[in-house]
């Protein structure tokens, strides 16, 4: 028991491929952005401001009282924490949801992965439309979900005929479609989800259980991470949970209630969804620090609510500042944004624009279509850095604009 | 976006039928032992101390100082916590490991099924040795890996040659081993884990990577869940880690560190079987506040060290008090066990005792082979008070031995 090894085993140095790594995985690297060292983080669409004290207070205060019984097994099913976030869905949407349509998980992925492991998997289709957010074909690796994508038009918004026909051709039994989507910003309208929703119910999911001698449809996933950001008038798929029970709407805590550390995701759907993913999740996933931290950041919601308000402003000044500039003598072209970052481009070689912006101390992302850069929504001051740079980086090079 | 639902969908209401379940998960329920309000809870092994205040408030302390960055993203890589975790193990087995070779996840069983994602899954194996953890089952399940079941001897020790036969003949490509193995509190001899590991490097996984001409082996887990409870002279298998590229060796935060409601699982392994587990992990899978809250309570490794050590003894007196009781003229059956819990039996109708112990206030479990119940230790108070129900209801039904 006291036998120290001469030295430990040394990094990299042990040769993988002795192991059985699954093949499927031996080129995979990794996912995640760069996490650099740089004065603007306008990268990641996290909220730039940090949790003010009184929320740092009740967090702590919480999760204090949490410790004290940490000795024991946190409540399985969170039974307080849906309640809270039922409430809180009840406040921003208008939408009241009984707790037990409320399920949560260590972020939005983990959440996915649920969905994913109840009702993808071996022999089973995910479908999405592209650009979307580039983890989701991770989830459907993950779970041996065949992963088929259909496209969005070129102003990112999604033709109902081509999603139907998608739909009805590959017979998913999962679509995945995010709104506000993301790298885009784009909203669906909820004609569209309905749509979409109607078609899923139509298909037979070939190995699904039968009902009345027909086979059970797709699961529908709007994942609504960025949902508070939306501007007036834009709806929630919340709306649309009381008449479809292969719905289910994905929240998370990490943009809205700035809390990207927490790693509190969370999804409203009818109870016989939830109790679903009840099967597949792992028991006592969800810690009870993760279970009070989440509710000391619940109780701050108005608070945090006001500085979303902020941001939405800040966003809206952002788009109409970029659609003011020119590059190579044509105007710039920038998303719709719903969401708490913006898409803007097209470039002829985007990622001299990226690196531009990084040698002034402004990190943003190089992700979308060819040519387009996303860029968070920062503080006032973080706006105007990434504005002045962005300003010298086309002075600069004025023929970045992307060739036809 | 304020169009209220007349009323909340009805718990329980809605067709599951209608939703695309994969077929296997139809009949399954949520795995969990009952959560049942008892005075004496010895029924999940969890320690039954609750952290002392001193743990409490350098916890919220380090909480308090991660939730004032909780807006960011957590570090991905929790290099800190990572580093603490190596050097306990230093401490606790005089085993010296590089950080980098150390992961964590929410609970050992994200810890299993990360390791199930990369090496197990479709068109593969995973093997353990009966009777052992019930929730083994449920991570192949979840990972679509074929489970087979060896056996364990009477005693619940392990024959190595029955375990070198089965893994070359099933060619798995994960053994799982718990040691000490729950619910018997059985540890494994280094010998035995040395052959498994020799065995497991021999064979051919079919569709592992090839390396000079021939496959690579199984890789060989064992979930040292409760490995600070062992008996003096007991070794770890972090010793064998130096040698053995293909061996990880699980631990848990649960137990010893008084924290199951922190969900801080652990894994100790080369660099290169630690890498694979990055792929698959989510990314972000550990918050912000897990990393805080666990390294608040690695600083206070003495204390609870401390609590381990009346924890044993409490254990090594429960076994005794436990061999002097007799059933039926006979005396009982009791596991030898290096765990925070003890197996003893045999009852005809252990249920009937399980009940009869419930009904005075004691719940423990109802597990392991026919005729066996599982006991936690808990505080002094707590197995006195197991002791007198125990004696009560075995008076009470002198006739509950299991006939041969």
């Amino acid at each position: 028991m006291t036998t120290p090894l001469s030295a430990p085993a040394p990094a990299g140095g042990v040769d993988g491929a002795r192991l059985p790594l699954r093949p499927e995985l031996a080129d995979e690297a990794p996912y995640g952005a760069p996490q650099l060292d740089v004065p603007v983080l306008l990268n990641v669409n996290e909220n730039p401001y940090a949790p003010p004290e009184s929320v740092v207070a009740t967090i702590a205060r919480y999760v204090a009282d949490a410790a004290r019984g940490l000795n024991r097994y946190p409540d399985r099913d969170f039974a307080a924490l849906r309640g809270d976030l039922a409430d809180y869905l009840a406040l921003e949407s208008g939408v009241r949801l009984a707790p037990e349509q409320v399920w949560a998980a260590n972020g939005s992925n983990e959440v996915m992965l649920h969905l994913l492991q109840a009702f993808g998997g071996p022999g089973r289709t995910a479908v999405s439309f592209a650009p979307t957010y580039s983890m989701y074909p991770e989830y459907a690796r993950d779970t041996h979900t065949r992963w088929v994508t259909g496209r969005r038009e070129t102003d990112f918004t999604l033709d109902v005929d081509h999603a139907v026909a998608t739909i009805e051709e590959v017979r998913p039994s999962v679509v995945l479609l995010a709104s506000p989507n993301n790298p885009t910003g784009t909203a669906l309208p909820l004609a569209t989800v309905e749509a979409i929703l109607d078609a899923a119910a139509r298909i037979q999911v070939p190995d699904a259980p039968e009902h009345d001698g027909r086979r059970a449809g797709a699961v529908v996933v709007v994942d609504e991470a960025y949902a508070e950001f939306r501007r007036p008038g834009t709806p929630s798929a919340l709306e649309l949970l009381g008449a479809h029970p292969h719905l289910a709407v994905s929240r998370t805590m990490s943009k809205a209630f700035a809390a990207a550390g927490l790693r509190l995701g969370y999804l409203a759907a009818s109870t016989a969804l939830v109790d679903a993913l009840r099967v597949v999740r792992l028991p006592y996933h969800l810690s009870a620090v993760t279970q009070a931290a989440a509710r000391g950041a619940l109780a701050h919601h108005d608070e945090l609510r006001a500085q979303v308000r902020d941001l939405r402003d800040e966003r809206d000044a952002l788009v109409a500042w970029l659609r003011e500039q020119r590059v190579g003598g044509r105007p710039l072209q920038v998303a719709d944004s719903d969401a708490n970052f913006v898409l803007f481009g097209t470039f002829g070689d985007r990622h001299a624009v990226w690196q531009g912006l990084l040698d002034r101390g402004v990190l943003i992302r190089e992700t979308g279509p060819d040519g387009w850069l996303r860029v968070s929504v920062g503080t006032p001051a973080e706006n105007a850095a990434f504005r002045a740079a962005l300003t010298e980086v086309v002075a600069a090079a004025p023929t970045t604009e992307k060739e036809d």
